[in-house]
This record gives structure tokens, sequence and C-alpha cells, in this order.
């Protein structure tokens, strides 16, 4: 790939996915469709498309709209857990798509096949044995993705500010951190704690271009706080909105719930419910600590001019710092 | 109080103490005595004793000793929560301490009482709530805690990564950024997410300075990412490594204890078993999860040394970053 014409040219994300600014938007499920992917690729960053709540034929048309949509690099999230991988990602590669990001599963699996292909490869991990494992598949970056980052999460509970500088340590190719990031200051944070670029889901899930709810956009912008919670952890830990849905679940798990007795509570599709079809109350409402400071939804653009603008202004302020 | 002569003169919470560097050294139970505190005020950093495991007449000792073991400014943190609040505060007093930390509690019973005696008074605390309490109780400074930290913690579980830009929006006194902090890395990421200083704690418990058992120095070295956790959130949420106790809490809690039911498990003396005494099986081990990246018991002096060598180095890369 060559290089872009910005002034960071020396920057590893940059170079990687041949974009202007090392931001990534993540893929979310039910949030992240072609409209998103490819408003963030034509601001300059990476758009990703989030499969994980699509249909083979919906993952298709998803790509062909992107594509059309922008002359960027844009790329595709795959979740490593759906029967249907197989399906997705021979769509991916008949389409000529040529960046994937893989999570929640082996990375050993798809990274041979899909660098056959050409495609640039990341992967998401939380720990520093899945970071180790990525490596060892040969894919070209990794997501470190910290407990505060919303959706589905590590065991470890190991923050971004903790987890950045841990996986640096031990990892020599390109970090792109995640988790608590939806502005230039934390976006410059992290790349101090050794990021090459930023993964950033939240503040782009509240914007006019994301392809959830209206209800959940409103939901993100007005949490505050300690709103969310990582949940529902002898299944698979989630950051979710508290709701009635977590209420029920947190009361089930204080009073000695089984894994069981949890996964009927959650029975299926609770999160096409809250986040597409905007049940607030009883759907899954997956989304980052950060929400806590998101209060507007916001056109792409907007967004990314911001964080460009804030990374500007820390890295100033920060200069002037001597100790 | 005067400027020191550092370059660092314009940031605030060296002014604000008359220290060398913005590095506090939190008051940690049972491992934060004179030797520790005074080590890192000589150091050029804020050194503070930990009163919260002290009887007063120990803490007088403590007091009387690290006067004489620096001549700089040194602090004493007071968790508002023992019945020997009254009288800790009047040695304090007494002893013409300069500088004091208070925490878990409310800000407002002492502030004004302190401050009557012409001394500096930092709050610590977790969320926005308490940070406005801080500021109308007239605190100087705000201790800004994230979930990463280690010991007792808030209920949001916020981290340091969506905290230190969330109470920097809503006040204007220094703040000092605590949580997943132990290196230059990180305290730099901590400043340009907007704090004026840094707390730094579990690094400094795994010095030799530290009063903790070399048996908790030891575990501290040895514990890898995940080794932390934090439990007892029915009770109060504190941060321990995982052992046998941790173990039977852990089971009590899936199983839907009550709150009365752990109480009983964790009985009373065990933070003095685990840290002081070394029991590692039995004690509660306060630690934070920057634990995971420390693997050394070193001097204080070489402890600061890194950490200023590492900002600095930190500083330099990022000053090459342009986006």
């Amino acid at each position: 790939m060559t290089n872009h014409k910005s002034p960071m040219t020396k920057n590893k994300i940059t170079s990687l996915f041949n974009i202007k600014y090392p931001i990534i938007q993540g893929g979310m499920i039910w949030c992240s469709g072609w409209e998103l992917a490819s408003a963030v690729s034509n601001s300059g960053g990476l758009g990703l498309i989030g499969s994980g709540s699509m249909y083979p034929e919906i993952l298709e048309e998803h790509i062909q709209k992107c594509k059309k949509a922008t002359n960027k690099p844009f790329g595709v999230n795959v979740p490593l857990l759906y029967p249907q991988t197989d399906e997705l990602m021979e769509i991916i590669i008949r389409e000529g798509v040529k960046i994937v990001f893989t999570s929640a599963g082996n990375p050993k699996k798809y990274t041979a096949l899909l660098k056959d292909h050409g495609i640039v490869v990341a992967h998401v991990i939380a720990n520093k044995k899945f970071a180790q494992k990525a490596v060892e598949a040969g894919v070209d970056a990794i997501v470190s993705e910290g407990f505060e980052a919303g959706g589905h999460n590590g065991f470890e509970e190991t923050t971004t500010m903790v987890l950045t500088p841990m996986i640096r340590e031990i990892v020599d190719i390109p970090i792109i951190a995640a988790g608590g990031i939806g502005s230039g200051k934390s976006m410059f944070a992290a790349m101090a704690l050794g990021a090459d670029g930023v993964q950033i889901g939240s503040r782009f899930a509240a914007s006019i271009e994301a392809s959830g709810h209206r209800n959940f956009k409103n939901a993100i912008a007005s949490a505050q706080e300690g709103d969310t919670s990582l949940t529902l952890k002898k299944i698979v830990p989630v950051r979710l909105i508290k709701n009635e849905f977590y209420n029920r679940v947190k009361l089930a798990e204080d009073t000695g719930a089984s894994e069981d007795d949890l996964r009927e509570l959650l029975g299926k599709g609770r999160a096409k419910m809250g986040m597409y079809e905007g049940d607030l109350n009883e759907g899954e409402l997956e989304i980052g600590q950060v929400s806590g400071m998101i209060d507007d939804i916001l056109p792409v653009s907007e967004i990314m001019e911001n964080i460009i603008l804030e990374f500007n202004e820390t890295a100033k302020r920060m200069k002037e710092i001597v100790i």
C-alpha cells in the first residue's frame, strides 16, 4: 500500500490502511452499516461495516452500497462466533474488501485465508494471551480493547490505561487502542500509552449516520457516568446501559442465578430489540462508559473534526509541559 | 506558598504543594509509613503517610519521624471512615502537618477545620457528585480515582480514561489522576486527559521503603494481568489480588451471598493480615491493576527517576506526532 499525503506519514495505522487519520470506527452490531462506514471513510478515518448483526445477503448489500458511497478504504468487522462466518468471509473475499477486523474468537482460523487474498487483517483482543495468538496467526494489527468499551469484553477487566502499555510491551505490530476513547484528548492519551491509532465506537454510535434506532441514540446521548455496567459475566461479559432488563439480570446475579438461569433470562434477539428496534426497557443496549460524556447526536464529519481539533489542542498543550 | 525552581513552574500541583514533580504517592494502609513518605518527598514528589491503618499515637510517631527524615513537604492521608478521625486530625494539626488528603467520606466535615489551620486539603473522589461536593467543601485539589486503582473504589466503576476528562469538565481546581498509573507513559497520558498531576499507589507499594510485608511486595511484583479483581461490591467495592480468601468471596457472591454473609466472611483485620503480616492466602491484598506491569521491588529514588525519564521520553515521542 502507498502512504497517503497527510503530514502524519510515519504513522503505522494510516500507512497500513492508507487512510488520513489513525481513527478506526469500531464495527458495532445494529449500528454500523454502510452509511456509517462510508461516512467515516469519507472523513479520513477507517469505516467498518459491523457484520455481526447481518445475514450473508445483507452484508453483501452493505458492502456493495459502501463501495458506491466512498472511494476510500473501508473494512468489515467479523465476530468469529456465528455459524455463518464461512459465508461472510466468502462474500468479503468475493466483493474484494481489502480490510477485515476479526473479533470474539480465535484469529488462527481465518487470518491465513484472508491474507492469501491480499486482505489486511486486524484482530480485537483484551489480554496478552490473545495478543500473542493474534501475532502468531500473522495479523497486521491488534485492537487492544479495555474494560470501559461497550459490548462484549474480556474477563480480565483490564482498562485501556493499563492494557495499552501492557500490550505495547509484548507486540511489535501496530496497536489500535479501544475502550473509553471518544475525543481528541483520549486519542492523544491512548497514543501516549503506546497505541499507533484508536478505535472509537460509542461516539460514532451516536451519529446521524449510525443505523441504530433513534431511541438508542438518544439513550447514548442522555447516559451519565455509572449508567453502563459490565454484566452477564457468567456467560460472556457485556457492557450495557442499565435498564429494566439489566435490573432483572442484576437481581438474578445477586441472588445466585446460574449460567443457565441467565441464558434463559437473556433469551434471543435482545440486542436487536434494544439497539435496532429501540426497546429501551427490554433490549440489550451495548455501549461504552464514554457514553457518559456524549450528549449529542452529530454527523460523522463533525465528530471527526472535533476529534482532530481536540487532538491538536491537546498536542499543543502537552508540548508546554516540561518536568 | 512559593513556587519551586524547576522548569515546571506553571504546574498547579507543584505550585500548590511546593514540590518538584507533580507526583503524589498515594496513602495506602499498611504500606505507607514515614519511610515511604519521606523517601518520596526527598525524591521530589509528595509523600503521604497513610493513617488508615494507624492508631493516633502511631500516626504521631510517623509524623515526627517523617519530619526528621525530610525537610521537604509531605502530607497525611485520612480515610474519613474510622471512629478515631477526630483524634487523628488533632494530631495532624498539633504536629503542624501542612497537607492532608481525605478519602472515603464526606469532605464537608473536616475541610474547613483543616483550612482554618492553614492546611492544604485534597479529597479523593470517584464520581462527579463527590467532585462537586469536594469543590463546595472548599478543597484545594481533587484526586480523581479510576476503577483500576487498588483498594476501595467507586460503585460507578468509571475508569481513569473516562473519569479524568469527565471531572476536568466540571471542576476548575487542580486534579490529580489516580488509578492505573505507575509509569511515565501513563502519567503523561493522565495529564493529556486533563489532570494536573498524578497519584501513584501500587508502584510505590512495591518499593524498598514501603512498610508492607515482604510477601505482599513479592505478590505485587509477581502479579500478572487479570490477577486483581474489584470485589465485595455488596459491601464497599475493593480491588484485591485474587487469593484463597478472594476465591471464597467469589464463590459466595456467585451463589447469592447477602451483605451480611459477606461481612461475616470478611471478618476483621484481613487487610493487616495480608499486607502487613504477609498472609497471602487469607489476607486482603489491596493493589491496583497496574501491578500486572510491575515486576520488581525498587528503591523510591529509582522509581521516581524511571517515571520522570519515561515521561520525558513520551513527551519527546508525542511531539513528533502531527495529524
